[in-house]
This record gives C-alpha cells, sequence and structure tokens, in this order.
C-alpha cells in the first residue's frame, strides 16, 4: 500500500499557514519567512540551495523525512505561484527555478489548464482541474508504486483532509500569532478521531505534530 | 512587582479554550471534558476533589504552579456559571461548591453586578462592571501584594492579553480539532513580539505552552 503524505508543513499558532497578502516577492503574504524559519538551517533546505552542512537535531530529521519513497507531488496553484484566474503569463514557470526541488512528477490543481512544463533534474509539472480523489488517482498512477506527498498550500491540505485521503501528517506550529490569512483547521472538526496524533517540541521554539492514520 | 497570571489554560489544535453551547452540565460546551483531561490525573486536581495521589510527570509539574503566590482571581461570568443576562437565580452559586477551590478573593466580571458571596474557606465573589485594568486594580489592592492570575474564560484572557495586562502564560494544547467555541487568538496578531516563548510536549500528547513578557 503506497501512503499519500504531507510534510513540513507549518502553521502558527492560530493555525494560519499562510499570511494575507501573497505575492510574487512573498510567497506567504505578511508572513514572510517566519513559518520557514525552523527549516532554514537544516541539511534538507541548506541541499535544496545547493549548499551543505546544517544543523542536526529534532528539525532536521523532520525535515529529511519529505523525500524519501516520494513519486509524486500533488499542490494547489498558489505553491507554484502567486498568480490568479487565467495564466497571463506562461513564460513564467513558478517559484522553483530551472531545476525544482521535487525530481518528480508535480500536479498543480488548477481550474486554468495549461501545457505541462517539463523542468530540469525530473521535476514535471502537470497543471489539472480535478477534484483531490481524481488528482490522487493520476498522481498515483504518475508514481510508479512510491507514494505521493500533498505538498499544499493551507487549501490544499484542509481539502485532503476533508477528503480524508491523508495517512501521513507532519505540521510544525510555530510560536507566532499571525491573524489572518489561510486557516489550516476550517471545517476539520473531529480530525483526531481519525488519527494517532504525537507532539514533539524542538529546542528551536517549533512543535512537530504528527498525525498517523488509524488502522 | 507583583505579576499578573494566566495557569493551566486548555485550547484545542484551532484555539478554541470552549466549544460550542456551554450549560450547567457542560461547562465547556460541546468540548465536553476534552480540554482538560490532561489534568484529572494531576495531584492539583485531585487534591481539588479531596482526593491523594495523582501523576509526577510534566502535566503534574506545570498544574501545580496555579496557585503559589496568587492572593486573587479575575475570572468571566462564564467560569462562574453558565447564565446570560441579568440573574435569574441568586441562589444558585456558581460551578465551584460551597468550599470553592480558589481560597482568595475572586472578581467575577459581570455586567449585571450582585451582592458579594462569602463562601467558605477563603473564597469570596465579587461581581463587578469593569474594564479589565479596572479589575486588575481592584484585584491587587484585594491580593495583599501577592500575584493576580486571570482565570478564564476565553474571553477574559483575550481582553486582558489584547489589553497588555498579562505578565506570564501557561496555555495547554490538546491535540483535538473542536471546530467551533470560543477561540483565543482573535484579534492578538503579534502577540508574540511581547513575550518569550517555550514550547514542552507532554508524553501525555498535550503541549504547554509559556509565555513571559519580555523586559
Amino acid at each position: 500500500m503506497t501512503r499519500t503524505r504531507v510534510h513540513n508543513f507549518a502553521i502558527s499558532l492560530d493555525g494560519f499557514g499562510a499570511g494575507e497578502g501573497q505575492t510574487l516577492d512573498s510567497p506567504f503574504g505578511h508572513a514572510g519567512g517566519r513559518l520557514m524559519e525552523w527549516f532554514f538551517d537544516t541539511p534538507t533546505f541548506r541541499q535544496m540551495q545547493g549548499a551543505e552542512g546544517g544543523s542536526n537535531g529534532v528539525d532536521a530529521a523532520f525535515a529529511a523525512n519529505w523525500g524519501a519513497g516520494v513519486g509524486a507531488e500533488i499542490m494547489g496553484r498558489n505553491k507554484f505561484g502567486p498568480q490568479r484566474g487565467p495564466w497571463s503569463d506562461d513564460e513564467w514557470k513558478g517559484w522553483w527555478g530551472d531545476d525544482p526541488v521535487f525530481h518528480t512528477p508535480v500536479f498543480v490543481l488548477t481550474h486554468h489548464p495549461r501545457p505541462t512544463l517539463e523542468m530540469e533534474g525530473g521535476t514535471t509539472f502537470h497543471f489539472i482541474d480535478a477534484t483531490p480523489a481524481e488528482a490522487l488517482a493520476l498522481a498515483q498512477e504518475a508514481a510508479g508504486g512510491l507514494d505521493v506527498r500533498i505538498g499544499g498550500g493551507v487549501e490544499t491540505v484542509r481539502q485532503f483532509l476533508a477528503a480524508d485521503l491523508v495517512d501521513t501528517m507532519h505540521l510544525v506550529q510555530v510560536p507566532i500569532v499571525l491573524g489572518r490569512g489561510e486557516r489550516l483547521w476550517d471545517g476539520l472538526e473531529g480530525l483526531e478521531q481519525r488519527f494517532d496524533i504525537e507532539a514533539v517540541s524542538s529546542p528551536s521554539g517549533v512543535t512537530h505534530l504528527t498525525f498517523d492514520r488509524r488502522a
């Protein structure tokens, strides 16, 4: 059985996974980089930047789990880029550079499909207008027997949770109060009944929350 | 300098400190006892029930801090009882029994003042229509040089945080998603800038969050 997984998904104390006002320069809106500071010194992030070294604690351990055994990702359009509505600029190929970090097929959920983008390093962006279940079926087929990662953003993770399609989830709760933005928990009353949940606090100040679907 | 303190205040993952539908039998509404399960086996709670023994871990350690050095409490009317509007039943003297656990003056915030209730064991309920700052001044005077505890509920803690009157706060985040009720964080964007915050996860599954006002 392959699994559908969420990793390294950061939220504020008040449950926002992104702030207000997402733009080209501010993928997290007014949250800025604060939701991901715990991540920046991990070897996982440094390798994404072409650097070496990094931390060796609990943050690093959790961060490293995101890639192993994953054969495809599903992301919302807002994780690809800040554009809304019909695509006005096909030349711009997302926030992830010429050689995106994914190295697998990536299914971008959008009501405005566009041609597939083949990037360097094995990442292929497919743009699909699909329900969570339809997208997951496509991604599972593309993953070739490996797991599927739900990459975010907030709305995408919430939709997959609401549809009960998530098997494991790793959240990182950051001790800030954002006050506004996109809230993960809305509409998920009773979610804990479907998962075994653990919490592990880190010396960095964040708390790692893991959810494992109950058998 | 005396301090204004919050202790043992539990919230769900989605930040609700109480559920919907508070009644005489359900002080936490549809949350039931779930927000306080971490507390039930602590010596602090057991002593409140006239029992002995209890757990000896991190939950017990945090729970025990609530009373030492406290000379008065301020609580919202909803922590005294579920009645709303003008008092219709002066005979009922709150959820706390004949010998309430507080053993100090307690100031109950209400728009409907009523005569002071002297209970057994040193608890006196004063019913006052006051701003947070006014209530704190009264409580500090009554506390005789000791600290003042802000006892809840949600609206009361939020108002004191918004007015920047809280010096230390201990929250207990419980891994449940309540979905509805009274949310602690609303209107508190940027709260982290005023506090040093620590998180400590417990084997029981909850995470203790402590806030200390920055100098």
